[in-house]
């Protein structure tokens, strides 16, 4: 990752509890899960603004957030019942995209740093999915968010 | 279950391998991936008789085949890498549900038994499912299916 | 089910959001997931009796909970971003194993009932899953907690 | 990704075919299933080597290869039913971690990109994650392979 996340503002912060199904027989959480982790703490994010991954319409279109590309740097192992802070901090928003660094912790130990770049986008039954511009208002709530306190 | 599954004729046979992600911190298959895999086996029977398990259309309705009830039994663990044959038996084909059972064994040993079932069903958005009657012809194809080698 | 769960008491209660990833192409919940949600609630309600689903040892052994069997029935559909709540319900408890009932339920609509028979176990590195006797005072524990209100 | 992968030799081929269970309610796959799709496939290349994933040792110690990092970019959308072909290229083997890289394609259509960084590393129940020296035999063997066929 091209900056330390540490310089950017945190826009939301949430705790995530590991669960039990989401560690492996090494016994510490399959790596596979910050993904989803991740993205439930992005959900929880966009909520909070009254923002929603994803929204079906009546004609069985839908508009939300593909994802561009992912990654994840993993830096100490957590398992079962283990609570971690996570911290969302923007990175960058465009035109059509958005890009969100996620920093997941345990107490002082880091557990793994991430990294989101989604598109809003409109899906079609039988159409390609079409890219769409972000609404000037959306991005400036997102830009502008600061996180306080912990949300659950 | 009410009655032994040895008693009813298979349908289908597959093989499935247990992979790392499938496992948890106790060293075992994760219970909740033998429905996964019971899906998995449903979706390779579909498919040698040229049926699907969800058809989606270009006004954005689908028709598919979701679970009324599932359930399963868990006779021995199992691990990562371990080859299983799944024996798919048809319990019951009612005019808009389909019942089937499933046996997972490890060589000469039982792993789990498990049933899944489903009722063929329309989903258009902004509307209520709705359970729609199986085509005859279909009912005929998986009923009168035999396994004879097991498919991959 | 033999018995309606109507007539059991609720031990526990809490509620679980639906993520986006738990969704499938047909616009609702994958079925599997009801099954991690009832393992995520069962944690819950273990956690606020002071117990655990898993503990490893120092000497590579684990003491845990694996299931002996699992089921669900659905009832309604539900998809991304409802809330549901959850009430557990002790069924059975055994010398050596525990059967729960879950009710899942989004404001009024009944979504699913599913059950687990788990059963207390000693996991050994080489050697075959051994049952253990529930200690006295967790099945006293288990059977005696009452759902107030709802946990987080 | 510093440098194309089209310029690295092919290790490894193999097919993953898309389950139900993999797409969202966007009606494509979900994107972390393709961080799983990358270790079934890592799992296949090694189990041809006669390597493996992970092995547990009777005294509760585990030998493996946790990852290190992971990234992906996705540049089409796929969903249920579709075979993704799958090309394994080794990017760089280190005296105790190896780089990996993952093509996607669907027939002439880039599908996704994908890297896994892993270490060999040590599990001890109670002990911190200790890394390994590659065996030289292995890394000789992982960088020689060539993909001649198909493996399913």
């Amino acid at each position: 990752m091209p900056a330390p996340q540490e310089d950017l503002p945190v826009q939301f912060r949430t705790i995530i509890r590991v669960e039990f199904c989401d560690t492996d027989m090494a016994g510490i959480v399959h790596f596979s899960n910050f993904y989803r982790y991740m993205e439930r703490a992005e959900g929880q994010f966009f909520r909070s603004l009254g923002l929603t991954l994803v929204t079906r319409n009546e004609d069985g279109s839908a508009v939300g957030w593909p994802r561009v590309s992912s990654s994840c740097s993993f830096k100490a192992p957590t398992s079962y019942d283990d609570e971690l802070d996570v911290a969302i901090s923007v990175y960058r928003i465009g035109v059509k995209s958005l890009t969100m660094r996620f920093e997941f912790s345990r107490g002082d130990t880091l557990i793994a740093k991430g990294q989101l770049k989604t598109a809003y986008c409109l899906f079609k039954p039988g159409e390609p999915i079409q890219a769409l511009e972000i609404p000037e208002s959306w991005s400036r709530m997102i830009q502008d968010a600061r996180a306080d306190s912990t949300a659950s």
